[in-house]
């Protein structure tokens, strides 16, 4: 295991995905704005699992937003690569969540990018607890 | 002057840009990753005023590419909003030009995100000292 | 004028756009999907100068939908090429509204694309009939 | 089977996908510009299973594109939706390879959308034969 993940021991989460052509730019590797999906669909999946629904959220006016997003990015995805998106998370105080996430190429494990992606929670617009979420997550985290 | 920005004492360049809808995501909010978009078209417009083609560079075997890219999110863009994004850079050791960018709404100038983008160069895949890049930068700016 | 516009008297609204490096794919040139995007920025561009908000509709439980898509590509957009997409409609029934579009290069005037794009408008998830949208886009266009 | 695949006896290849949440947009459905990336997608899959790599075949100076898609919309895919991907083909004269695909939920096999994307092929920029495709895919078809 790389030095840089020995502070986690494993993650709480992990999701298989595959490069799309469309998500190449013109040098031919996957563009950097598309990582931050790519991080989003496994914080997502790992939300829903646990039953954390955006969709249903969003229609009873709770919105987990991203407020802030720190991505060091090792080496490119190319066409087709398959690779895994990790996830794990910590609270931070009160109104954040940190998300500790990272991709990996399927074919040798190696780094392809990591990230922290801290989220926070509007209720109406307003700024609420993360409890609400981390209660849940820690619970069926057993 | 917002307090955020004091350390700049103006932007080297700066673009308009307006939503697109099909850039909000299902919180009726522009997706975070566009947002790396809106940053990378702002970085590609000020190099190509600068004589810096990066479809004509990676011809030649030059590849600017993102190596760390951090991000506050501080409000939402929204349906149709118009938006300044500005640009200023410095040099980060040898191998690195660091960005410092931030999205301001265009109606009342409030700050929508601030980041700081790290940019390094490959040749020919392997990685070669900024300069080449920042001595024009700094030679055309005058 | 071309032959394949002859049918159209002048256009009934026109907006434009410039690529952005993160919309070409590998073959460096504009992905063919994002020309959906253009079209329908333009779209809502016009939908918004007649008063119809997507969001604000949504929210009353009326979603203009499309319904079908028939795109010619006749020459790909480049790096930074600024372009001009053009609009007008006619009705198609009762319950549809033909969008006939096009996408022009700024610089020459050739034609790089166009479209037909049929939509139907959703009220609360049932077929409504567009009368309540040609009435007003007919009013507001003399 | 449905009346609209009746023509089709067997499809030549198909793909499983599943919706991402960032692939929706404020109606909280997958934006349409994005099936033209799923059908792009299970095309590139496919093609690559026989051997033909857009990557390699680019910096070749062979480039595959769509010359025209016309797609049926018949209900849209929501947050998470699993789905499969089937494509066909047919030669459509010397020059022109039309792409018979479909979009079809996974849990209840329903027809999603459908669509017919002409391709072409040019070399250093020029229209050439689609035989080159046409008959490696024939004979690794058996």
């Amino acid at each position: 295991m790389a030095a840089d993940e020995t502070f986690v021991p494993a993650w709480k989460f992990s999701t298989e995905m595959e490069v799309r052509d469309y998500e190449l730019d013109a040098q031919a590797i996957v563009n950097n704005g598309v990582y931050f999906g790519y991080f989003e669909h496994c914080r997502h999946k790992y939300l829903l699992s646990k039953g954390f629904d955006f969709t249903a959220l969003h229609a009873e006016g709770i919105d987990p937003i991203v407020v802030h997003a720190d991505i060091e990015f090792k080496r490119s995805l190319r066409s087709m690569d398959a690779f895994v998106v990790n996830l794990d998370w910590r609270e931070e105080g009160r109104f954040r969540l940190q998300f500790i996430q990272e991709i990996r190429l399927k074919s040798d494990n190696s780094l392809v990018a990591s990230a922290r992606i801290t989220g926070a929670i509007l209720r109406n617009g307003r700024p609420a607890p993360v409890e609400v979420f981390t209660s849940r997550l820690r619970d069926q985290a057993t």
